[in-house]
């Protein structure tokens, strides 16, 4: 009878703090709102503790959106991007600098593997055209974290520009400013942060910001203009979606009171070894090593058997209240949990009792767990 | 101490049955989603009961993401729009096409006037490169509303196609697809729909849609990719902003239970109505002829004393629990009052109530009324 758990890396679970600040309408003129847009903005840049060097922009819309403004922005209209691509949201990012007419060298690495910062130097020698890097920060098609402080070192020491997707990772895995040199970094509020999709926002080097006028492509992803209006108008250019702002302020109150980003990660941390066992312990295997691991969302091999589907499996785990996540991987059958959103091991508890019983309802168990 | 009541187009004041929908959190990959998701849809056809000849596409974002994403899919490339512009969003819509690269030629009326469409005709046949016409339907920056059936038809007798940037009209003002052909009828969620923000809408001609194929000058905004995928599969191409997708189902199905667009409209009228004589009363002016007000928003001539300031008379407003909107005239002093959202007389008249409070505690009351 409960409304499922969502086992997904954004839309996640919320808090019920956080669904029920969107219970009231905020006009977007007014200066009670201008006030939530800074504060959540000067909330972002604090975690990266970017507050001296960058600015945030709050922008309409998916991550998605958010990636391709910051691009289009930022990267001359005759630049060149190098995109680090080991799985399906660098292929996205390369793809939308395409499409927006930019160009493109990808640096592709299997989807197990880590980008690898000396193939990475390399490359940046041998392509003087690539003003800028883009980096997926936690391949949410797998669950692969990036090196980010080593990439971004080849990047700042090779005199380029990085562009960070941090999509499934800010506000859980830590990047600082002073460590992790950026020119943008990308992410939205219904991930790490548990808040509900309706908005992204880049943290921008405030001085990259300023010099990049014209260079968008579009007027609605167009973030130096964004940028500009909110400064003098301390509103968004277009319409906010307030809700979803407020759902985000409620949010952010909820992580700062339980302690921040460390101990946002160390929540995750816990859900991610208590998933891992549990998984393990029913037989299924990890695609990902160890070590490139990210405490967001795991890819699990499909068991393997004849009659294995997806679709029923999903459908026997929701009957019991959790929903999965389908594979995004077309080499072999996986399919995905995540451990983020307001869930504890409490719920991860549950949900592996729930993925065992519907595993063993439909004859799913590996062998050695039905002889266990 | 109550939330201030918006007289503002969007955000608007939405009913607790409409913020209380977002209260859920649900799985964008979900069945249970796939199918909110296209009963939203086919309830926006019905509307212009266009379900026969077109599609609805919605999109992240605000509206202006989906006026830009509709041109810049439909248009070709090398394909001129004539924008017909009596107002900021008719310049902004020049503008977004501007930006992506497009050509434009404008066709540019008064503020206050309504488009020609004899000079329509003229514009068309002088320019024969324009392939599409761009029109705002309800000139939200003054209230104007133009002859959308009479553009229509004049555009079609020139075998042109129509893009038409609905925003703050549909759902309330008609548009018949039989009787208003169209190529794309772009509006969003928080207008007269009585929504929240955070997505927005195209309504276009399937054979048109399907055969713009990699027009878009953005992955994100790509309207055709973004249906091709829908179709495919049930699901937005990006994370959708699923509570406020759940809020406008519920205001759906509130706008059905009480009577669709006939009923919608009709209350408009009346608060419409209602406040035109309420404004009369206080001494104000409206800008427009009654000829061209569209029962959606009224702007107003500021009382015309030295010290008057808007600031002043806005925290007045608010201070009695009423949200005006500013001027968007750049040539005289006024301000805009709009009458559409989850109001009917009871609140006009206490707004009404409240602005007269708050002009003569200002002083601002012309004395004519003070007199009185
Ligand atoms: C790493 C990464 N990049 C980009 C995206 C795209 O975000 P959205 O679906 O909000 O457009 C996601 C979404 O999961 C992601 O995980
Ligand atoms: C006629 C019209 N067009 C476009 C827009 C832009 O919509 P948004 O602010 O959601 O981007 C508006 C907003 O009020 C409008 O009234």
């Amino acid at each position: 009878m409960r409304e499922p758990v969502l086992l997904t890396p954004g839309p996640l679970t919320t808090s019920l703090a956080t669904k029920t600040a969107m219970l009231r309408d905020w006009g977007s003129w007014d200066t009670a709102f201008n006030q939530l847009s800074a504060s959540v903005c000067s909330d972002l840049l604090a975690i990266a503790d970017a507050g001296d060097s960058h600015v945030c922009v709050p922008l309409q819309g998916s991550g998605t959106f958010a990636v391709e403004a910051a691009i289009g922005t930022l990267l001359p209209r005759d630049g060149t991007l190098l995109v680090l691509v080991n799985g399906a949201y660098g292929e996205r990012m390369a793809r939308l600098t395409e499409v927006m007419g930019r160009r493109v060298v990808r640096l592709t690495f299997a989807d197990h593997q880590a980008v690898c910062p000396r193939r990475l130097a390399a490359a940046l020698a041998a392509h003087p055209e690539c003003s800028h890097v883009g980096v997926i920060h936690c391949e949410t098609s797998t669950g692969l974290l990036n090196p980010l402080e080593q990439i971004a070192g080849v990047v700042a020491a090779a005199g380029r520009a990085l562009i960070i997707d941090s999509m499934s990772a800010f506000g859980a895995l830590p990047v600082l400013a002073r460590q992790v040199p950026f020119a943008a970094l990308v992410s939205s509020a219904n991930k790490c942060l548990e808040g509900v999709p309706g908005m992204a926002f880049v943290l921008a080097e405030r001085q990259a910001l300023l010099a990049s006028a014209a260079n968008s492509h579009s007027l609605a992803l167009d973030l130096h203009d964004q940028y500009v209006y909110l400064q003098r108008s301390g509103q968004w250019r277009f319409t906010p979606p307030t809700h979803v702002l407020a759902g985000l302020r409620a949010a952010l109150d909820q992580y700062l009171a339980a302690g921040g980003q460390p101990a946002r990660l160390a929540r995750y941390q816990a859900n991610a070894a208590r998933l891992r066992d549990g998984l393990r312990r029913l037989g299924l295997r990890s695609y990902l090593a160890e070590d490139v691991q990210a405490p967001i969302i795991f890819t699990v091999h499909a068991p393997p058997l004849p009659g294995y589907r997806f679709a029923a499996l999903y459908q026997a785990v929701r009957a019991r209240g959790f929903i999965l996540y389908p594979g995004k991987l077309t080499s072999c059958e996986t399919f995905r949990i995540g451990c983020i959103g307001a869930l504890d091991g409490a719920e991860i508890d549950q949900a592996l009792a729930a993925l065992a019983a519907a595993l063993d309802e439909l004859g799913y168990l590996p062998a050695a767990e039905v002889a266990a």
